[in-house]
């Protein structure tokens, strides 16, 4: 997203706590005089605003895009104060130094995870009711839920994108670097968590930032909700893990486990409506086939790199 | 509802920091052996923790209410700080003791504003899209995704009230009760915020309590939840102020302000659906009318014994 951003002529300034990420990933765009970088963590107010404010001195800030959160699902689950901290007072925090500082315009990554479970309906942006089943969606949901007070109030504008699974590089965590890593372990045979039935969409990293630069720029409602995703109904864990053996360890064996749930407060199967991101006039080139085929040659070649 | 349950014959244990609140409205049950009660803010986990854990080891916990939260909404508004505390963090520690103590059920006061502002759709428990115009609603939307989440994963049941306007005694806040200040102020003129076209149901306190015991009998859905509401499409603004001024200061004048919202994040009408709790077996007795003529001349014989 900088290298995006970058290229379009804009300076950025990322702040980040690499609790997930790392520093290696920004190393090419920190080259970049207009890029600069601050290691903070962004549940921190003090240090947040601290930060915020020295930028906006020198050069005033005008559109945020709050990015960050945990993304360990099942981490969150059985301690709720991840999600609490990393995804939920990350948003509040931003909210409270963009009113400061009176900027007002926010790019919100938002999740799927905000509809909960809703079996085989088709998830349209305004379905109901929104129960999530994880602190992870919980806390995406209470996020959107501020975003759209503040629009209420003070803040001029404001895009949230319900992303889908993403996948591609840099991996940090997914089903794809798992199996990867699995097969690095035990070359002859990959456990599966779950019965392989799982089946959800996949969009490649690449297509998810073409689609919040697409919404960024053409969506003109003050309080712009897409849900970005695949356009087909995905594929099943069981494809993914087939894809995984097939490119790094041939003839491996896969074995399965029970249910059709990863983990508590995994989202069995969900199909995803984007019409009104294509009403808007983007839609993925990817199907979920293809990107998840792209997604393990480029995770295999990370992990061999490490 | 603390009279309510003790009446019923269970033991009650409450516990409330009084910043809305007063020790005065609980004298009498206070005199009552079956109940005890401990000053605490709930937002202070290790105290609630610490508070929790003695009446739990002394008398098994079997259910939490969990009824606490800002309820001055443009309070919320103008620092988010104030239902991040009081509305959100309250639910929060309530879920981490209840986790920690094993305690299985809850039921939960939430509201009409997870909705946010639909315009003339009639609001039903699933519509969607939910996007809060208040942080209390935004606050209270959060709640209800953490308590989703953790009938998901640890929580054996859980009940939802979406509150609706509710009015009665002990009154601490809300239009009747401003009116009623205002007159004693100035007995001839009563100044109203808004044009008075703002239409909203309201319910009485007592029949609120009785449709929560209600549903915490009968809902057997392990997240079970209500819109709670009068019957009707509401009563105006106008309609309100007119009823106060017969009652309290005959023949004084009404001034309207401008706009039909009272504040910001104010919703300016709503019809409410309770299809559901009636299908459940209960619906209200008095109409908004009638309970706005009711709580009129309470919170004026309460303001008269101040």
């Amino acid at each position: 997203m900088v290298q995006r951003m970058l290229a379009k002529g804009r300076k950025v300034v990322g702040m980040d706590n690499f609790c997930n990420g790392s520093r290696k990933n920004i190393e090419q765009v920190l080259q970049d005089p207009r890029f600069e970088f601050v290691e903070i963590d962004l549940s921190d107010l003090s240090a947040y605003r601290i930060a915020a404010e020295r930028f906006h001195i020198e050069d005033s800030i005008s559109e945020v895009w709050h990015l960050a959160a945990n993304s360990d699902i099942p981490a969150g689950i059985s301690d709720a104060n991840v999600d609490l901290r990393d995804t939920f007072m990350t948003t509040f925090n931003t909210l409270e130094v963009m009113k400061d500082l009176g900027i007002q315009h926010l790019a919100f990554a938002s999740t799927s995870a905000v509809y909960g479970d809703h079996k085989n309906i088709r998830l349209h942006e305004d379905i109901g009711p929104l129960l999530p089943i994880s602190n992870y969606g919980a806390m995406k949901l209470a996020s959107e839920a501020l975003i759209s007070a503040a629009v209420e109030a003070w803040l001029e504008q404001a895009w949230i994108f319900r992303f889908p699974n993403v996948i591609g590089v840099p991996a940090t965590h997914g089903a794809l670097l798992d199996f990867v890593r699995k097969l690095q372990e035990t070359p002859d045979n990959l456990n599966v968590l779950g019965n392989g039935t799982q089946q959800k969409g996949y969009l490649h990293v690449t297509e998810l930032i073409d689609a919040m630069l697409f919404i960024r720029e053409f969506a003109k409602d003050r309080l712009a909700y897409f849900n970005i995703g695949s356009d087909d109904d995905g594929v099943t864990v069981r494809f993914m893990a087939e894809q995984v053996v097939a490119a790094a360890s041939p003839g491996a064996t896969i074995s399965f486990g029970e249910g059709n749930k990863g983990w508590v407060g995994d989202v069995p199967r969900f199909v995803y409506s984007i019409e009104k991101l294509r009403a808007l006039g983007w839609q993925p080139a990817l199907g979920s086939a293809v990107a998840v085929k792209l997604a393990v040659r480029e995770i295999i070649e990370q992990e061999n790199c490490r």
